[in-house]
């Protein structure tokens, strides 16, 4: 079943028109006919299931509320020295996949990609990618991207979260193998984690001292060198594995 | 430092001519100078560090032995039902980052894509980027990238298998969330695991059934749906962290 968020509250038994884009996308693309299923997420993070009852004006009446929630136990936030193009739309559109709530790309010393000028057409485009990936992947929340001016802003957003990491590399050179499954003991249902990785180059030693200093604590990820773009993957799936299978 | 296969025997003391390729790599884009030193794995999967000394000729001698071992204690088998165009580059990059020995694509009844007439191309060009994101992972192996040309021939294979799994989304969706922390509790060092993920249509019932009766299990990855390219890396995170980490 196609998968869409409609971002207004929605009652069972309620006749609801379609926006634009999900016209386009449910009745162009996919050809869904009078009688045809969808889920339908309000914005309250409810999935329901509607059905299409007018093609012609693009109307759905709400059939049925579900339970569904797909979301990590855990309100994880990557963050993410700018990377190399091409690189943060494959980030954005896995990690909604593997349950990110937020995702922020910062510069940082070592990046090599600069944003300044195209931040705000660029996090839109991600924002897109980040929408079509949460409708593929059945999420309850778009994850929401953000773009940071320097690591100090982030620094100050992190202060609220329960626990922040930062992935470096050079913990995972000197065989830190044990802090990523402590923390992944020490969470509660709930929690916000936030979780720092570096840009192609990697992080500077200052900046990873300056984050150690306002509680940030470095994590390994495996003995192998992730690339920038895989390391978060490896975080979200490791959060998954330690907080929602038994 | 750069990773490089060597491939041959190497040993403390000796000098060794570089391939066309590291010289082509390592001296003309790198521009490495005498003096510069780079890892060189041997043919025992051991590795060395290797100083330039000839720059003319290409020719290291090898200066140290390490212990270097970032191999998972379990050999993975990731077994890919055909997927479309450029996922299986992905995941053979991301797959070899993450530490699969073996990488494997398999036509399934509901694969749109048909290698029949170009895998031997396919497979060629896809064990040239497992060896490059093995040099950039520090790996000690080169994954074996292999074309099967059915799930009768992989069952074949998967015989030898210690444990033997299958990521079927139906799995998720009914809630298994068990099974795969069950699997990482009973690996041991040296075990070999093979694991099979659907194309994009997914799996047919029938291909899960056949595969159930000669040892698969199936095991969910989290709640969230994942792509056919993102389900093998969930996986080999999660052996990983199951594995690796403590």
């Amino acid at each position: 079943m196609q998968h869409y968020f409609s971002e207004r509250p929605l009652t069972v038994g309620e006749e609801v028109p379609l926006s634009a884009e999900i016209k386009q996308h449910w009745l162009r693309v996919l050809r869904a006919t009078i009688g045809t299923q969808a889920e339908f997420v309000d914005d309250q993070q409810q999935v329901f299931v509607g059905e299409l009852v007018d093609e012609q004006q693009g109307i759905i009446k709400i059939v049925a509320a579900t339970t569904q929630n797909v979301e990590l136990p855990v309100a994880v936030t990557i963050a993410c020295g700018l990377p190399k193009s091409g690189k943060a739309e494959l980030i954005v559109q896995k990690a909604t996949e593997l349950g990110a709530q937020t995702i922020i790309f910062v510069p940082t010393d070592w990046s090599v990609a600069k944003w300044s000028q195209k931040a705000t057409k660029k996090i839109a485009r991600l924002q897109k990618i980040a929408r079509s990936a949460a409708e593929q992947s059945h999420r309850n929340v778009i994850p929401e991207v953000r773009y940071y001016e320097n690591l100090t802003a982030l620094q100050t957003v992190a202060a609220d979260a329960d626990q922040r990491v930062i992935a470096y590399e050079e913990a995972a050179k000197q065989g830190e193998t044990s802090r990523l499954v402590q923390l992944g003991t020490q969470l509660h249902p709930g929690d916000r984690v936030i979780a720092l990785f570096g840009p192609e180059g990697g992080l500077r030693l200052e900046e990873v001292q300056d984050l150690q200093a306002t509680g940030f604590q470095v994590v390994g990820l495996g003995p192998r060198i992730l690339r920038t773009e895989s390391a978060p993957l490896y975080f979200l799936s490791a959060i998954s594995v330690l907080s929602e299978l038994k």
